[in-house]
């Protein structure tokens, strides 16, 4: 019913844009609006009705085609996107759209001898661009997989996970298995765990350097549940706070609670950044926060709107998105708060729910 | 001194077709010629010499750029492809190749904008062509993935790993982490690990389902090291294996035996997917065996050439491939037994090194 509905939606914009159909190649997207979940598809939605849709997988999916997508016309085909494209011929659709930012110039060829040059037109990220707005289903989906991973924090800490000798990659690897434990199907993206002058490198990969006492320790980390990706970042003390981890933890903090507070439909993406990023700028750390403050997160880690100065657009409610600000202090360490969160239309709901306070570990 | 290499092959195709530079914008052929590992760069390779090539990444890579490309001109910008096609036009390039397997229609327009469609022209899978054949530097990279992989499986068995009452999982979880502990940096795909009627299914995600005693337990893995990819499948059986089982695993034994000695120089692919496949039809399961026999393996754990009758070209000494008959028969079980290999001038060189025997765990 989801996957009918978010067709329709599609639709409404094929209309606007006067195409007859869109041939959905992007993989994601293509399970975005039917539930299949193999690794080879293509869809070609009908801008008339669903009656007109048709659905192409190969055989190694047939059963499991039929029972994901029993509502609409299924074709069995290796070669799924050329397939489509002599069905839209052979249908009469005038104007085909196509995913312009997925089909390469290789594929575009071999389409463009089938349906004629002049049927394709390029429509860019239709799709994406309704996925930013999740429906209640997802949102579902996404509460599911930041529990496991709260679930994994929680019992990595309870237990002692965190403590002088073990390595960065044995933590790294305890976080995703207890996330499996927990009901994920695994880790949303590569672990990340950082410590001590490590902590500073925003994207540093776990290495068999052993945690120690006063380290901070930066983990960021996330679970994948039906396909949708739960993101966090918490960074703990190994044992007593100094004054500076205190005073940096505390900084960061409060730029991220600045940037959640700036999370309301309409707001401009760019100034949610700008809502985080003045505070630490004032404190004088401005060149440290090196990237942008956070992202769409749905069935990709990374999927748009994208909250940063380059980012643009506005929000509105129903948006899953990060909220990750940091200050990486070379040689020394640095400091990450992330989490999960929906738009709403008063306040965003965080669905990532460990506590923000600093933990001394 | 491995990378420069790699490009001077490189530049040979090109001056083959005429062109002054590739655009190369598929990141992990950017790491095949570079050694570059970040998430985001570009490379122009000039037909004349490295003294014109030019790499870009952005500014969160230029410490690492720095200390991985010491031998390379390097610009630092976000948009790397875009800036590199203004880099061609500067430096008087007229034939731009650009990868039209890659480009997307989308990004091919932001290129055309800069360099004038005209300098543009499509070349498709050179660099992926070159890594067919596996250099001293890549095998020993292969080497220690498969070595990865064979420990992780050797100390499951050897701890009790494989016994009725622990889930598809859990062993899966289990393989995973003892290749890390192996010195992998994580899988290198999702693990597959199938009991039972599940073994039946070729390419059946994990579950929660119980190991039972008298099934067949399929797994699929591999390891990642240095960027390479391992891939082997062993089946065992848990308990005492039924007749039926010993005959099924005999069978796939002998035509994945045979799939290994069609390995040689100038064997044409399709006649190395039908040594195997014929051993299976013969037996009276051609149809049972429902994939192709094998894929290269290498900085992707797909890559050319394609083992099946759907494949083209011919074999040469060095290329990395996998040898993987299956005969999966529904509602009753299934065996797999797959290697990684090297070709060689003589034998194979089999990466794989646990054994093929019938393992009742």
């Amino acid at each position: 019913m989801f996957h009918s509905r978010r067709r329709e939606a599609l639709r409404d914009q094929l209309r606007t844009r006067g195409l007859d159909a869109l041939l959905v190649t992007d993989l994601l997207n293509v399970r975005y609006l039917t539930g299949f979940t193999g690794s080879n598809a293509a869809l070609l939605v009908h801008a008339g009705g669903d009656g007109g849709s048709v659905f192409c997988t190969d055989g190694r999916y047939e059963t499991q085609s039929q029972r994901q997508l029993p509502d609409l016309r299924r074709v069995i085909e290796r070669g799924s996107d050329r397939r489509l494209a002599g069905e839209a011929v052979e249908t009469g659709i005038a104007r085909l759209g196509f995913e312009s930012h997925v089909v390469t110039i290789d594929v575009h060829e071999a389409l463009a001898e089938i349906a004629g040059r002049d049927r394709m037109h390029p429509a860019s990220r239709l799709v994406e661009q309704l996925r930013t707005v999740k429906d209640v289903d997802e949102i579902a989906a996404l509460r599911a997989a930041c529990a496991a991973a709260d679930t994994a924090l929680a019992g990595l800490l309870a237990d002692g996970g965190l403590r002088p000798g073990r390595t960065e990659r044995e933590v790294a690897l305890d976080l995703e298995s207890r996330m499996v434990q927990a009901g994920a199907a695994g880790p949303s993206f590569e672990t990340i765990v950082a410590a001590g002058s490590n902590s500073a490198v925003p994207h540093h990969r776990p290495t068999d350097a052993e945690l120690c006492s006063g380290d901070l320790v930066k983990m960021d980390f996330g679970a994948l549940v039906d396909g949708y990706h739960s993101d966090m970042t918490r960074t703990v003390v190994l044992g007593e706070p100094a004054g500076w981890q205190r005073e940096l933890y505390a900084l960061v903090a409060a730029a991220q609670a600045a940037g959640r507070a700036a999370l309301r439909p309409g707001a401009d993406v760019r100034d949610v950044d700008t809502a985080a990023r003045a505070v630490i700028a004032d404190a004088g750390y401005g060149e440290e926060f090196l990237h942008g403050l956070g992202h769409g997160v749905g069935l990709a880690i990374h999927e748009a709107p994208t909250l940063s100065q380059r980012g643009a657009g506005t929000l509105e409610a129903g948006m899953a998105v990060t909220v990750e600000p940091g200050v990486y202090l070379v040689d020394r360490g640095g400091v990450r708060i992330e989490d999960t969160l929906v738009v709403g239309d008063g306040d965003p709901e965080i669905l990532t729910l460990t506590t923000k306070d600093l933990v001394a570990a």
